[in-house]
């Protein structure tokens, strides 16, 4: 991190106010950072949507402190954390699985440590807003040049986050929608290395069967949006690498009604 | 503050795009600065939920200028005003009762001008977009070194905010919802000192009957979330000392029909 | 643009998380930039909404480099630009007329080239992610000095924006919703000027007569919300110099059924 101007970004779900509240509160330590919210839009408590979006996300940002929270067990013993990475960055959030994806694509875990010291916390730490009271002092110290093993105890290995595996079989790939986003489109979790593995190399224009509890549909393998008409469903690789089900310039999960955590099956169709 | 990059925040009710256009004639008239979004997502036209946003957090931001834009009077001869503070900020909005909180959360009024001083307007004043053309300015040039006694005359006595006060009695306590926040948790016009009044030291755990126009239910007093099974409610102090009612991982807005301005009246569960 | 600290804006219909991506790419390649989200609640594929963000906002904001992406044409042939205007700024976007009211406002196109130097964009592109691999990128370099021309070949004359133009008669004028804002606010294709043409000078306080496909009102032309009742509807000129139409302290899309693309025909009450 360069001394001048140390880069901060900053993912919750907490809407606008209780994000711009942190990020003030990292300002106010650390005057001279530059703090940019990447998203106050998760979906409230969804740990994995999070992760995803850290994962996907940080390794185009500038090496800095990254605060993620979403953290469904404020108030309950899950501990505040800062980890640092191979790249140089120094993660900060609870010991959820939430930060755990992006640690692994910005070169490892090298280090991490509980936020613990009450040097670097408010003064009085309130049971439901712990992203101003722990997490956001943490990183306006961090961004302030105190490193990270003063911020409290050497952590323990992290929680690992709990994400659906996806089953490969011969002509046949299971895998959960991970996320919606903000067009609507479904993110499942699963790689295009699945994909083959379940059926070899597939070529684009393949007619796909998608099953799911409740409902079924008949979508093409594309590269991308524009190789289907406007209002029309295909399956592709969307820009974090997994596959993905999306209706050109439409929302997937209305027209299908699928939500995070479903099961997608998805075979060749007949 | 600082000669160099001055700290602004700026909260409205104007979504994206009319806060992003606000901050950016900040920026155009002191682009040295700072300028934070606390929030562009207060409930359209609701004074009380900014004013309680703009108290709760300004106190955790830098010293600077703080941009409070609730406005339903726009258009009307309600005044542009700047109100300085005891701490050093100065505060930026309508004279609506918006600022009145915050500012003695700073501090108190030091001082306050109205905004009529053509040179720190936009050349053309809009009837509707004040934000842009009259707040947006005045703050710009208070960042740039306007000192706030050019902005305008002095202001009389700031209209006061129309807040409903609790009412305690032997064994009862009848507070308003204040505003409803981005979970879902509602905020009460009371703190835990009217809770002891009414029912003397309440310990953790005790079982509370509430009651409001159109229903009724019975809500254990906590600590915190992490005290109740995911789905359940509770009634606690939130991150802001006041009074809420919450459920956990979930909306109490949705649960109860509750919504701001309905009175909700606590007492003992037999 | 002055060399320390340049300036960008940031429009997009992504929310959130996908801009803060965006934004943070542009962060990785010039960290001393200022960048200003503009908006990232542009409703989603709405060109036309978006090309009048930018042409309303971007003169009020300081010369730089303004992105914009509203982009349903991701994927197709249609093709990224940069467009410098009279003003200094340039705008970067996809080649769709989003940009061309804002450059007009903005003093004209001086100079636009395509996105094509592969030293500018990302190593590697996404089928449906450009706003990370090609736009932010090229706003990346130009705010750290690459000039305009590196970025690719001269573009050819740009794609117009598709606009409704307003029809006026003798005592009737017909134009269409433009977008509707965060307040439910309507914003007709049509200026003072065009209602002048088809009535004459009109004071405010006449009553207008608006017929649509479906329904029909009688509203007052006034000069601004607070002239009318709360809840009542008015049609006014709004802060980007068109015509509204809109509820005082409400919504008039909600009120009236009204959405983009209708066209609204006016005549003077009887």
């Amino acid at each position: 991190m360069s001394e001048s101007r140390p880069f901060a970004s900053l993912t919750t779900d907490f809407g606008a106010a209780y994000s711009g509240t942190c990020a003030g509160v990292m300002y106010a330590i650390a005057p001279e950072a530059n703090v940019l919210v990447l998203s106050d839009e998760v979906t409230p408590y969804r740990i994995v949507e999070g992760a995803m979006l850290l994962r996907q996300a940080l390794p185009y940002l500038p090496v800095g402190v990254h605060v993620g929270i979403i953290d469904p067990g404020v108030g309950t013993p899950r501990r505040p954390v800062a980890v640092a990475t191979g790249r140089g960055d120094v993660l900060v959030g609870p010991d959820n699985g939430l930060l755990v994806p992006a640690a692994e694509a910005l070169g490892g875990v090298t280090a991490a440590h509980y936020l613990e010291n009450p040097a670097y916390r408010q003064p009085s730490i309130s049971t439901t807003f712990h992203g101003r009271d722990i997490f956001a002092p943490a990183a306006g110290h961090l961004l302030a040049g105190v490193p990270i093993t003063d911020l409290g105890p050497a952590a323990d290995a992290l929680l690992p986050l709990d994400l659906p595996a996806p089953v490969v079989a011969d002509g046949s790939l299971t895998a959960s929608v991970l996320y919606t986003d903000q067009f609507g489109s479904l993110v499942l979790g699963a790689e295009p290395a699945e994909l083959t593995a379940a059926f070899g190399e597939l070529p684009f224009g393949t007619s796909l069967e998608l099953s799911w509890d409740g409902g079924e549909a008949r979508v093409p393998f594309e590269e991308t949006f524009g190789k289907v008409a406007v209002g029309d469903p295909l399956v592709w690789v969307d820009s974090s690498g997994r596959l993905g089900i999306a209706v050109n310039q439409g929302s997937a999960a209305a027209r299908f009604g699928l939500a995070d955590g479903m099961a997608v099956t998805i075979t060749r169709a007949p």
